[in-house]
C-alpha cells in the first residue's frame, strides 16, 4: 500500500503474530501460519493483505472485499465472504493501528551528533541520542536517551527532554520540561512568553513570565503549534493528550490527561481542563475557565463559562449542544417566513 | 514606487513592449515608443509611470490622474484625461500584474549549494539548483533543476521537488512529491503524520499514517500552513490551487485545480473540494464532505455537510448565503425589539 | 517563585529601592531597608516575599496573606493583615511587573556572532550584536547595536533591524524595517508575498507585492505569528502594538499604536486600525475597513463593516456589543419555547 519511497514494509507476518500484537483472536478454522505481505482498504485488499472494518456501514464493502484477512467484531463474522481469514477483536481500529504498526514500524532513529549541530559543552546527552544537522542544544539542557533532535530544531538553555522523545524539524522550546516518548511535530514553539501585559495609555508593560512548560509522557503536538509558558504558576499538559496543528495553548493552561484538541483551536489563559476533554477544530475557550472531564466541544464554539464534566457544548457563545442545535432550527425557520 | 533596498527596477519599457507582455492594445494614436520607468497608483502615478483602472468606482480618481499611462477596459477609455496614453485590456488587473511583473521580476536564483547547507550524499540534485545556507537535503531526495531552497528548509528522505520550485527558508518537508514551479513560503510544514488516533480510556493509540502529499504544479503554499500526509490514501493538491498563511489542511484532503484558501481556514480530513472552489478566512469545513467545484464559501463559516457545485454558503453551520444574510436580518430585528 | 534552571534572580532588594522602581511609595511607618528576597502570589508569598493586590475581588486573599510586603492601592491599605509592609502605588499590577523585572532581569545577550551563523559580507552589524548558531543575515541587512538575532533566524537582503530588537530563533523577516526594542517570537514569518492575485478560470495570477513592512519601536509579534509584506503601500504596525501567537496582518494593513492582538485572530489587507484597538482572540477583520482608535472587537467576531472610534462589537457578522448579547438572549428564548 504505503509508497516506498517513503516507508519501508517489514512483513510479511503470519496471521497469528499479527493477531498476538493486536490482541485479536482468530476465528476458529483459521491457519495462524498463514502470511499477509500488507495492509490496505477494504475496497482495494487482496487475497494477500489484510483489511479491518470498523463501522457496519461499510458492510456492503466487507461483503464484496477480496482483502485475504479481516480484523472485525465478532458480531460480523456470520456477513464475512467465504474464504476470508478473520481476526475477531473487541476495537478492531486499535486492533488495525497495530497491525499497521508491525509492517510499518517507526523508524528507530540511528543515534549521533551531527557534526552540524550545535552542543553546548554543558549539555547531557543520554545514550543512543541523535542530533540532526543545525539541531541546537543550550548550556544545561538534558536530552535523554534515545531522543531524536530534528534538524535545525533549538533546544534552549536548562530544557530537559526525556527519553524516546522525537522533536520535529526547526521546532523551538525554551523554560520546558518534557516527560517521556513525547512527540513536537515540525514548527512547534513551546516556552515563550506568556501574552501578559500591564496595559494602559502610556504604554503596555510586559508583566514577566517566571513559569515553565510541563509536558508529561506520550504527549504529541502537532505542526506550528505554540504553548505559552506560564506566568508563575506552569503551563501543564498532562500524559497522553493530543494536540493538532496550529493550536494555541495559553499561559498557566492545565490540560489534562488524555485530551484531544482539534487543529486551530485555542485555550486562552489560566483555563483548566481535567482528563479526557475534547475540543474540535477552530474552539476558542477565554481564560480562568473550568472545563470537567469528558466534555465536549463543537468545532468553532466560542466558550465563555465553565462546563461541566462531561458535558456536550456547542456555539458561539456556547451553549449546551441540545439548545445549539435548536438555535440553528429557529433561525432557519423564521429565516424562510422573512424570505417568503 | 518600490524600495530599490528590496527591489530592482528592470525598466525603463516602451509601450509598444508592455502592451505586448499584458495582452493589451495600445489605443489609437498613441506613440508605441514612449516610454515608461515604473508602476504606481492613480493618485500618485506621474506622466514617466503607468498605472490602471480595474474598478470603476475609481473613476474620479482615473479623471484626475497624472499617470503617463494607463491600462483600461475599452469602455472607460472616453473618461480618460487628455494626453494620458491608453492601454486597451479585457483584464486590466491581470494586464498589470504582467506588467509590474515586467519592471520586477522575480529575481532568479543564483546557482550553487552553500558550503553551510547539509546535502545527503544519495540525494540527487538538477542543474542550476541553489540550496542556502543550512538547508538540509535528506537520503533519496531529489531537486528538480533551478529550484531553490531557502536558508534551515528541511527536506526529508525521499521527497520529489519539481523544477523551479521556491522553498521558503525553515520550510519543513517529508513525505511529498512536489510538481513545478510550486511556491512554498517560509515556516510552512508538509507531510507530517495526520491527526488519527485509535481513541479511548486507556490512551489515544496513533494510527500509523502511510499516504503521501502530492503537490501538482503552480500551487502556492503561505507562511506557517501546515499540511498533513495522508493516512492511506494521499493528501492532493491540484494544479494552480493558492493557499494563503496559516491554513491547515488534513489528511486525505483533495483540492481540485485553481482553488483558493485564505488565511486561517482549515479542511479536514478525506474532505473532497472541486476545482475553483473558494474558501474565504476562518472558515472550517469537517472531515469527509464533498464541496462541489466553484463553490464559495464566506469568512468564519462552518461547513458540516455538502456543498454543491457552484453553491455559495455562509454561517456556522453553513447554509445558503441568502439564508444566512437573512439570519443575521431576523437576529437584529428580534434583538431591537427586546431591546426596546 | 521561579525555577532557577531557567530563571536566575537577581535579589534581594531592599524596600525603599523596589518603590523607586515601580513607581510606589513606602506607607507611613514601613522601614525602607527592610529587603526581600522574591515575588510570590499571594496566597503563598512568605515573610521574605513581596506580591501585589490588584482585584478587589482577592481582598480576602490579602487579608490572610503571609506577605512580607505587598504592593496596593492606597484605598486597600486599611485593610491589610498586621505587619505587612505596604507599598502604595496607583497600578499595583504594572508596579508588580516592575518589581518582577527587578527580580528578574531579561538577561542581556552576550554580544558575539557564532562560527555557526553565516552574515554576507556586505551586512552592517552594530555595536554588541549577537548571532547565535545557524542564524543566516543576507545581502545588505543592518542589525542594530545590541540586537540579538536568534538561532537559525533568517534575515534577508537589505533587511533593516533597529537597536536592541529580539528575534527569536526560526525567525524569517525579508523586505522589513524595524524599529528599536522590537520583539519578535520564534517561528514569526514576515515580510513574505501578501495574498494578492488576478484571478481568473485560466489560472490565478500572483499580482508582483511590491511594498514592505514598517515595525515601529516596542513592538511585539507572537510566535508562528505572519505580516505580509505591502502590494505596493506599505504594510505598517506603530510603536508599542503588542501581537499574540498565530495571529495573520495581511498586506497593506495598518496598525496604529498601542494596539493589542490576541491568539489566531486576522486582519485581511487594507484594512486601517487606529490607535489601541483591542481584538480578541480569534477574530477576522475583512479588508479595507477602518477601525477607530480605541475600539474593541469581542473574540470571535467577524468584522466586515467599519467600527466607529471606540466602539465596542462582537458576533459574525459582528454588530454593537449589546445587540450580541441580545442575540444570544433571543435565541436562547426562541430555542427554549420550541424545545418545550
Amino acid at each position: 500500500m504505503a509508497d516506498n519511497r517513503f516507508f519501508a514494509n517489514a512483513g510479511p507476518f503470519t496471521l497469528g503474530e499479527l493477531a498476538q500484537r493486536c490482541g485479536a483472536e482468530l476465528a476458529a478454522g483459521v491457519d495462524h501460519a498463514v502470511r499477509v505481505i500488507d495492509v490496505a482498504p477494504l475496497e482495494s485488499a487482496g487475497p494477500q493483505q489484510i483489511s479491518f472494518l470498523d463501522n457496519s456501514k461499510y458492510g456492503d464493502a466487507f461483503g464484496h472485499s477480496q482483502a485475504g484477512a479481516c480484523i472485525i467484531r465478532p458480531a460480523m463474522a456470520a456477513k464475512a465472504p467465504p474464504g476470508m481469514a478473520l481476526l475477531l477483536s473487541p476495537d478492531p481500529y486499535r486492533s488495525y493501528a497495530q497491525v499497521a504498526r508491525a509492517f510499518y514500524p517507526m523508524p528507530a532513529p540511528e543515534p549521533g551528533v551531527s557534526a552540524r549541530a550545535t552542543v553546548d559543552a554543558t549539555a547531557v546527552l543520554g545514550d543512543g541520542v541523535r542530533i540532526d544537522a543545525g539541531g541546537v542544544i543550550g548550556p544545561g539542557a538534558e536530552i535523554g536517551a534515545r531522543a531524536w533532535i530534528g534538524s535545525n530544531a533549538v533546544i534552549g538553555a536548562g530544557v530537559i527532554v526525556g527519553e524516546d522523545c522525537v522533536i520535529g524539524a526547526n521546532v523551538c522550546i525554551s523554560h520546558a520540561i518534557l516527560g517521556k516518548r513525547v512527540n513536537i511535530f515540525p514548527g512547534v514553539c513551546i516556552g515563550q512568553d506568556g501574552f501578559g501585559f500591564a496595559m494602559g495609555p502610556q504604554g503596555h508593560l510586559k508583566v514577566p513570565q517566571l513559569g515553565r512548560v510541563m509536558i508529561h509522557d506520550d504527549v504529541e503536538i502537532g505542526a506550528n503549534s505554540t504553548v505559552d509558558r506560564g506566568a508563575g504558576p506552569d503551563t501543564i499538559i498532562c500524559a497522553g493528550t493530543k494536540i493538532d496543528n496550529l493550536v494555541q495553548i495559553g499561559h498557566n493552561v492545565h490540560m489534562g490527561r488524555g485530551c484531544v484538541m482539534v487543529a486551530q483551536s485555542g485555550i486562552s489563559g489560566s483555563t483548566h481542563l481535567g482528563d479526557f476533554v475534547i475540543v474540535a477544530g477552530q474552539v476558542g475557550i477565554i481564560g480562568h475557565l473550568r472545563i470537567g472531564s469528558g466534555a465536549q466541544i463543537a468545532a468553532q464554539s466560542g466558550v465563555t463559562r465553565d462546563v461541566a464534566p462531561g458535558a456536550k457544548v456547542g456555539g458561539s457563545p456556547a451553549v449546551p449542544l441540545t439548545e445549539w442545535l435548536r438555535h440553528s432550527v429557529v433561525l432557519s425557520q423564521l429565516a424562510h417566513k422573512k424570505g417568503r
